[in-house]
């Protein structure tokens, strides 16, 4: 069935309800990044498999919405259908609830699953919505009926997290989960984020690819701690363990019914941001709710110097992997051949034979010349390139280890490339040094620290659509909150201890892309009469290639960084290296 | 009486009504910057006069809320009251709705008059107060009970603008502002903001210092506008062509009555921020509520070329005013007794002899040595400091022209300064200059251009606590909006023709005070396939002091920058100058 016959089958259930349009959320009820396949109705139906879309379906227009990451991706994807795609974000391109109001008459009615949109995004298409007399109803899992051979939720083992890389135990984490519901006087927590979960109760699963979690939710009181969980997944040890700790295991399908059973009169806490619309509108009215920021992202966001440990040994290892991988790439180029996809397969190679290994944290970006112009490429076996001896590589890997999870972006040269390309490799590392060596103070936000990255591009008329940094967990999501770095204010300052990327690049289409991306952690850099300042240090131990610079570009203070960031990267490194491993890192740290 | 008394009549009026706090804000009905003395309640009853404060009065405490601006003043103006000083945005100190939760049990009470708080601000604070289940009411004028000798509201005539200095015609802005009302499909607009009214009837008015607004409301339908003013402040040329023009006039206490005829389903739009509680109260529930920024801003921030022409000559004659004056000033001092009002005097007097001249524009700050550490000090009988050939001056001043607003300050060194005053001038200066020179591409916001600015002070450890650049109006209020450059996101892009300054600052406690400020145009820096990039002109032409110039701190874009200035400077101010003054201003313009 193609997707024009699954719009026609939509439209029929829509007629059936009496609904004038549909619209399709690409979110999981935890909203989660990566959704199980289970909750991937919008990539049934429209094909489009990108990580963010909205698809909107009235009875005689579907459009999608989607962001600049995904533009060539969606076209290419969307092509036979009669989806239409919204490009996010161009000027004058109206988003998904513009569109509807725009469309429809009033009196109009909308429909969609309400366990697939956060309850703050619910509102706002409600109230926009409402204003212009359309009416919206949240409550049908199309996907149901639909989606044919829908795969069941994941069953998979839980695992709790080892002694040796727990850090703070379940219990003390609690404990200062509850001390921020009591600064906020609330009797009821309710945690829907599966990362929050997994950091909450030291424990990881695989349900999904990349992201050690597991489906659940959590509803924490002053004195209980409940989890809703299919009990499947939990192993006698871990049942035990968690009974022990007096948390309480219930069936993850009773959670929406027992958040209807909270009594009135309570104060319940949750992000509205995360919390979906079915759960939060299953509270009875007379709950006084206090919505506000994940308050375990707040706190799992701020390493512990314990897990900074941690996570330092473990980007130790996968810069001794990454040595080894980019020694036999660039050995082979020229010699064998060597496609996107096996370098990839190299650098997963490398990285697996370490004991600490679990799996990869994203799903790798291994971009060739003008395939790296599309920002989230990944090779598949009708792209994948074979590499020559010219033209930049993007290589943007990183993986989970128990110990920690990584994110590294480097670009090579692999022979000759062009003066713009050189021209274009050194804005992006002059943005990322100039980020890297950022001073600045106590309450500075992502949004003013994004400037730093950008000033020197911007100087040449050249910009960049994506952030420029996010958090990573540890071993948990390689995308995590509440920081980030990008032109979009979120309101979160950048705090000590936590550990956010520094990945600016330049993307120029059917011609070249340039990203260079290490995980840097927040720490104090001076103390004076004007405040506290914090400043940023490179965790993501590997050379960076000096062969695309322009060294006339460089001021003598980035020339000086670049030196002693090889410098660290040679003497931590080397002790693991040997023979032409060894070699290779010596001459990729010279100095420029 | 003193603030005591008065807090004891204000104590047993609350308890009469049975109130068990009551918050006085410092606003008229309008949002004013500059509230005429009728709306002085704030003032009155605590003693402190500084422009922004919010005062909190409970059973057993009163507080005061203020900004750094105003710690030094607060702390001396409130001695000797039993009102305390909460210091906004010091870390740790609540707010003032923070405050009331904590202090307050459920069950209370709260007071004040919704007049004088924004339709925002109120529901914020409403809707808090709810989740501690405390009542709020806002039909309190507690002024007109206690304000003892309270001010009538102004009765100043209005002009209308010369055809010389119009631009666009009355009817030209109606028909721009009725096309953004078609755009949303808005059937009224509400406007409080007297500089938006000001602006669109190109009319001024002199009923508040500094500002050349007069009080009045204004509804505009797609086939209507509707003037609410005081009829005595039209005479009859004004009267008669605003009847020409068919535009309709009522009396401004009738405004609130026909907010509540408006009819229900009426679509009405005005700015949350900027329109009062009383007066949103007051419609119809059954009017649709279309908020967002105010629709005349947008377009009165954007200068047009003919605005732009007028003000750059009006920053011409500027700063011939200010040449005479500063030769005059750096002449007489050790000469003669030349203290800061009589630099403040000599200036205005300068500038009052242009022809164009209307009023200063701010409040004149001359700030000798330590006293300029106070961000808003102006020189009073009491402290007004005599000059010597020593240490920093700052000069912070303006004029409203005609033909234009000007706002300039500039740092003078008047004699030897230490080695610490010269590196942070020279880090003020690299500031200035960063975001002078700075290009970025269109949709920059404020808080992102804000970096630029600080960025070299923050790498010391420096930083200071104002923003760095607000919107300035056409001979209107020299600060206005939508854009500012701070570390506030107000969400606002800045656009092509916006009119702000750019000044950075340093401030040292008892010891000295650095702020440079020019006012800047946006222009288009350059178009590439990225999009268009943005910069800054300079409009303001006066010499920057070289004097406290730390030479080996500039980069040689920072010199190349400064003398191009410095040569414009000159070849624009030097065919209105002759003898001692063109030998001033050639010396003071000198390269750096």
């Amino acid at each position: 069935m193609n997707t024009n016959d699954k719009l026609i089958k939509l439209r029929s259930l829509m007629a059936l309800h009496g609904l004038d349009a549909f619209v399709i959320f690409s979110e999981d009820p935890h909203g989660s990044e990566i959704p199980a396949e289970h909750w991937r109705f919008r990539e049934y139906i429209s094909g489009f498999n990108g990580s963010a879309g909205t698809i909107v379906v009235t009875r005689n227009h579907a459009g999608l919405w989607t962001d600049s990451r995904y533009f060539i991706q969606a076209e290419k994807q969307l092509r036979g259908s009669s989806i239409e795609l919204h490009k996010m974000g161009v000027p004058g391109v109206p988003d998904y609830v513009s569109y509807l109001t725009y469309l429809l008459p009033s009196g109009s009615k909308v429909g969609l699953d309400g366990f697939t949109i956060s309850i703050s995004s619910y509102r706002h298409l409600f109230r926009t919505l409402a204003n212009f007399d359309i009416e919206l109803d949240c409550r049908y899992d199309f996907a149901d009926d639909l989606f044919a051979a829908r795969p069941p939720l994941p069953t998979a083992d839980v695992r709790l997290v080892e002694k040796a890389y727990e850090g703070l135990t379940r219990q003390e984490k609690i404990k200062a989960v509850r001390q921020k519901m009591a600064e906020r006087d609330a009797t009821h927590y309710l945690v829907a984020s599966l990362d929050d979960i997994a950091w909450l109760t030291n424990m990881r699963g695989s349900d999904v690819a990349y992201n050690p979690v597991f489906y659940a939710y959590m509803i924490i009181t002053p004195d209980e701690e409940h989890l809703y969980i299919d009990p499947h997944k939990l192993t006698s040890t871990v049942s035990k363990q968690l009974e022990e700790d007096g948390l309480k295991v219930s069936l993850y399908e009773h959670y929406k019914r027992n958040l209807g059973n909270i009594p009135e009169g309570s104060r319940v806490y949750y992000d509205p941001k995360r919390a979906n619309a079915c759960n939060v509108l299953a509270l009875s009215k007379g709950c006084i709710k206090l919505e506000g920021p994940s308050l375990i992202s707040q706190i799992k966001a701020c390493k512990t110097d314990f897990e900074m440990r941690n996570i330092t040994n473990a980007h130790v290892r996968d810069g001794v992997a990454l040595v080894k991988a980019m020694r036999w790439i660039e050995e082979n180029i020229g010699q064998t051949r060597v496609t996107e996809m096996d370098v990839a397969a190299k650098i997963g190679e490398m990285r697996a034979q370490d004991s600490h290994y679990i799996s990869e944290s994203f799903e790798p970006i291994v971009a060739y010349a003008d395939h790296a112009a599309i920002v989230h490429y990944t090779p598949t076996i009708e792209t994948n390139a074979a590499l020559e001896r010219s033209g930049l590589l993007l290589m943007d890997t990183g993986a989970q280890y128990v110990d920690g999870t990584t994110d590294i972006t480097r670009t090579v040269a692999l022979g000759d490339i062009s003066a713009e390309e050189m021209m274009h490799y050194t804005l992006v590392l002059k943005g990322h040094i100039a980020l890297a060596t950022a001073i600045f103070p106590e309450g500075t936000k992502g949004i003013q620290l994004d400037t730093f990255a950008r000033q020197n591009m911007w100087r040449y008329g050249i910009d960049y659509g994506h952030g420029t940094g996010h958090g990573v967990g540890y071993c948990l999501n390689v995308h995590e909150g509440p920081q980030s770095i990008s032109k979009r204010d979120e309101g979160v300052a950048m705090e000590l201890g936590m550990l956010t990327s520094n990945e600016p690049g330049i993307y120029v289409e059917d011609s070249h892309g340039i990203r260079i991306e290490s995980l840097t952690v927040c720490s104090l850099a001076k103390k004076t009469e004007f405040g506290n300042f914090y400043g940023f240090k490179t965790v993501t131990l590997f050379p960076i290639d000096l062969k695309p610079v322009v060294r006339d570009m460089l001021t003598p203070l980035e020339v000086k960084w670049i030196n002693a960031y090889h410098e660290r990267v040679l003497s931590t490194l080397s002790p693991y290296l040997e023979g032409a491993d060894l070699e290779w890192l010596q001459k990729a740290c010279s100095g420029v």
